[in-house]
């Protein structure tokens, strides 16, 4: 599995000291883009369910979105698995997820570290890791700077949770509405324990391309902090983002959890996105057409608001 | 102290999405060389002895050490910290650390990911994984190619256990000697607190400029397998070393571990360093100058052994 992962670039075996990745030569002025991040307590729906595959490609895949933002490619990426006692079916599940994932986005898994700890974690429980590593020329960099007062916002359709607000979706879920994970998530087709595991999309299909044709102004992935927490960090000073909540349907995960754990709305968009899992900034003239190439790509996007003067993220009916 | 650590190259601010560094343009066919590692159960002794800020300079030293073996100088470095719940005391020591030791290697700490993840830590532990990138041109890269019969071994002075054999050390340590981090160590000046947590040395400013020169022809760097475990990786099939046991005096801390754990010594090679923390593979006309060019750079290095047909380590008197 991870041998598949393997491209021309890479140079080493696993198992060596440190892994080797040949810097594409294709690349003009190359800027490596870095990121680490962590599954959070999306962990404990893998431990509360047993399912251990797709935790991997929830962490390959919010690493990748996070490079992606920038206009980062991704190059290679390295695990780190930590448990208290080394389980061989539960570390190969976990591996098999990053490696797939790392597959998919085309991303070599140079390496890794596994570490055995006792008396870190509870039987049967794990912390995993992820550090991703991508490229990008400097000439396509996304840094905010080509943001301008009336470009528009494109939505793009979350696959659930992600990775973020697990702490109080477990504490809605489980607590005050009494579930398990085998039991149906109400006014949904999928049982608790599947809903929740949904994994965590990657966006680089369908957003590079328009990122290498020029066509991108810049890009937030609604992680912690929803769309007001992570929108504002891609624009520049001075300008902020208007969103029109009529302009896309809440899936109905999220008005389950809002109802059942009675969240405000400031909330839920503070905690969850709400929906949508990333957010593509671009020119007024172009937004149809990027709205109509994402969905030929497979996504479902949608306009969802637009730059104005400002700051921070303004809502309007 | 994490700004100190940035450097002409570093192009992002902390709080993106993704850290950016650029490739420097100095290196001719760039080689990037990664890894991926934690501290293992060394923690533990933080934890016990309330001393949170060399654990993070532990983590970097050991990644370091880990790319120079294969020829690489560090760029940068990114920190995972998860923990129950956060304590900023804490935090800001462990990172102050990890960026002490970053300015030290001459690598930028690029970003990171502190994670508060309830129930999995117990009150005041915490787990800390960190991953380095360096760089090497390709031509210098160290693959075990330029090994032959009859070089020499040259071994430089670890400082302590490094990160690796904790579990033992602990066992011996808290266990049969029934000791506490306040307590002196027997046969030694420090407490036992301290002993334990000295901080693993980056190899680095002394070995580098080796490297540069094309004068070394493998490196191992002695982690967790010990000089057996760690030093077959690096030399080609159909060669082997020999470790002569009398070049060097094991250091108190080791005998002392060996003697109140009665520890056979092939097991103490497997699992402690010995009193080698690297292991430096050279030409034979050159090691007498390579050993008083290390000693010149503040190593205490001596000739170890050589190498010979075969394969593994086999040790003489």
């Amino acid at each position: 599995m991870i041998a598949s992962t393997r491209d021309a670039n890479t140079l080493s075996e696993l198992g060596s000291f440190g892994g080797l990745y040949a810097v594409p030569a294709s690349v003009s002025d190359p800027v490596l883009v870095a990121s680490a991040d962590g599954v959070g307590t999306k962990l404990k729906i893998a431990f509360r369910t047993g399912r251990h595959d797709t935790v991997g490609q929830d962490l390959v895949n919010h690493c990748v979105n996070d490079i992606l933002v920038q206009g980062g490619r991704p190059l290679f990426f390295l695990d780190y698995l930590a448990c208290g006692e080394l389980e061989d079916t539960v570390v190969s599940s976990v591996v098999s997820g990053v490696a797939m994932a790392c597959r998919e986005n085309g991303c070599a898994l140079l390496g890794g570290e596994t570490a055995q700890m006792p008396g870190f974690y509870a039987p049967g429980e794990y912390d995993l890791a992820g550090f991703v590593v991508g490229i990008t020329p400097r000439e396509r960099l996304l840094d905010g700077s080509r943001v301008n007062e009336g470009d528009v916002l494109v939505g793009i359709r979350s696959t659930g949770l992600h990775t973020n607000g697990f702490s109080l979706a477990r504490e809605i879920v489980f607590g005050h509405m009494g579930l398990d994970v085998d039991d149906r998530m109400p006014g949904m087709s999928g049982g608790v324990g599947e809903v929740l595991l949904q994994v965590h999309k990657s966006y680089l299909h369908s957003i590079l391309p328009l990122v290498e044709q020029n066509r991108i102004h810049a890009l937030a992935h609604i992680t912690g902090g929803g769309v007001p927490g992570n929108l504002p960090r891609t624009l520049p000073t001075g300008l902020g983002a208007v969103v029109r909540r009529s302009s896309w349907e809440v899936p109905t995960l999220f008005r389950v959890l809002g109802e059942a754990g009675e969240v405000g709305e400031a909330e839920m968009d503070r905690v969850f996105n709400m929906g949508i899992g990333m957010v593509v900034v671009v020119s007024p003239t172009d937004a149809d057409a990027v709205v109509e190439d994402l969905g030929v790509a497979g996504e479902r996007a949608w306009i969802l608001g637009r730059v104005e003067e400002g700051a921070g993220v303004r809502y309007e009916p």
